[in-house]
């Protein structure tokens, strides 16, 4: 692979590409597509709900680099038997999420597709050079940050399979909610760039654990997370001890949470976090401490024991560049 | 649609997006995709031609905008049963092509694909703001040129079905080796777009005929073309007369030439032509020309009758934006 020239501040490796704009800005370049079969169940999620979803997973990657999303390219690849409601319908969501977090759709392409839909998206974001954060950056001492709550989508996933009678009701929408309709964290990720507090951040896609893991590598560190600080809602507990035989397995190997997972140094961690907190209304939990490389990546269970914790996440196939 | 916002100088509609960078400048974006059965059927193309093609089919639209390439994401979705050399070989294509055209590859996304094999692409280039073109600006009494030679795709196409004994051998093998490893026009492109006498430009993807409609509609003018002017090889019009009983079809609603279709006023076309051949080696040729939009798109046949030009193309379903 050759060198990245000399406008790539940061090529394959993250969650984005960092482009120089000028002397003060950056652009961030993602894609990420959504797989009917792999990804979603077309008789699973609405069409308005999945073209929401399509680009929400990008803009959570432009969040995760403290970026604001400008522009986007759409990719479609349409079977024949899709009615043409239902393109309507995935246009719909694309545009309103599109407009909801000011992001303009300015191309792409429709291609026929023999044999599932497919929704590829490529979308620019801006941010300013020294506000730009990436998985690189953590620092020995620093504490592990999260928004929002983890482990829903992952029991929205497994409730497409178990009966919904061993759940409770309202925490089933709930989770089907955060499956299908997932918030892009972008004014979170934006304040946390911009408030030069935080050392590295990535969007939580392939599940807690995993995704802490490319932190770990990136930044050469090791983590303690510890279990009972970790937002979780207690019937995600219930039904992963179910599901799973482990109350934590939603939560740290679900995935497609798009919540932020970022790191700050101790004097500032619990300041930032109050600070996004009261600008948006979206808990920001401290869960965990960044070690030293040697001494790995621990779990420190609600009793005390500390246990490796494993990095398995999501979907092993899926490796974000 | 809402309106684009100031930083977008053309959205939806053409081949690229235009995107404000500076006083000065343009990037360019686009996107074009690869999949398996609708584009290309794995046993019938190499997997480093395969790579090499889905990254020049998204050159050659940067090329028709007059633009250098830069900075390209590949989202790649891989079924399960693709052998691991397959996607080596795939990837040794997409780095040769972006090596010998100057483009950065920066980033991607991979994924399962339950069904077929998809290769998008996003890509990025640069023009000077005074450089760039669109498929408007066509006027009355311009020239129509185009690049290279067309037809061989849509003939290597028909040589997948039909038994190569009805066609040239040479040929035969100059078609396929057009369909499944075609140049982009990068270096002409930019000629072109740096000449300042061009007017209108975009790359023959669709068929001949087709794409000259784009121009038409976008341009609202309406055109003449001369048969017996076409670059088109005999080996290709006796093929086309076989297959199809009709020795232009390949050449005008054939697809896949990647060559540039482009206009100028009658007084630089000739010069511009020599220009781009005596720079490049490509050979250019003036085709036709543009006529008020009430005379509608005409094709004047060699004994000198005019029909009307049908203007379907290569595929219905593909629509560029």
């Amino acid at each position: 692979m050759p060198a990245p020239g000399p406008d790539v501040l940061v090529g394959i490796g993250d969650d984005v590409a960092v482009l120089r704009d000028g002397p003060d800005q950056v652009w961030l370049a993602t894609c990420d597509v959504q797989v009917e079969g792999a990804h979603f169940l077309r008789n699973a999620i609405t069409p308005v709900d999945l073209g929401r979803k399509s680009l929400a997973i990008n803009l959570s990657d432009i969040a995760s680099a403290g970026g604001s999303p400008k522009f986007a390219l759409i990719s479609l690849g349409l079977p024949d038997d899709l009615p043409v409601e239902f393109i309507d319908g995935l246009y719909r969501g694309l545009r309103s999420e599109a407009e909801h977090f000011g992001t303009e759709i300015v191309g792409g392409n429709i291609s026929g597709s023999k044999f599932g839909l497919f929704i590829d998206i490529f979308l620019l974001g801006k941010a300013s050079r020294e506000n730009y954060l990436l998985r690189s950056g953590a620092q020995v001492g620093d504490q592990i940050l999260v928004t929002g709550t983890i482990g829903d989508a992952a029991a929205g996933v497994a409730l497409l399979q178990t009966p919904p009678s061993v759940a409770d009701a309202a925490y089933a929408e709930v989770a089907r909610s955060r499956l299908n309709t997932p918030t892009p964290r972008v004014q979170e990720g934006r304040l946390i760039g911009e408030s030069h507090l935080a050392t590295a951040m990535i969007d939580v896609s392939d599940g807690l654990a995993g995704d802490l893991g490319h932190i770990c590598e990136r930044s050469n560190v090791g983590v303690r997370l510890e279990a009972n600080k970790l937002p979780v809602a207690a019937a995600n507990r219930s039904l992963a001890q179910i599901v799973h035989g482990d109350e934590w397995h939603f939560a740290l190997h679900g995935g497609e949470d798009y919540e932020l997972l970022f790191t700050a140094p101790k004097a500032h961690a619990m300041e930032l976090s109050s600070r996004i907190n009261q600008a948006t209304g979206t808990p920001v939990s401290i869960i965990g401490e960044v070690l030293p490389q040697e001494e790995s990546r621990q779990l420190v269970l609600p009793a005390g024991q500390v246990v490796p914790l494993a990095t398995f996440g999501w979907d092993h196939f899926k490796e974000k560049a």
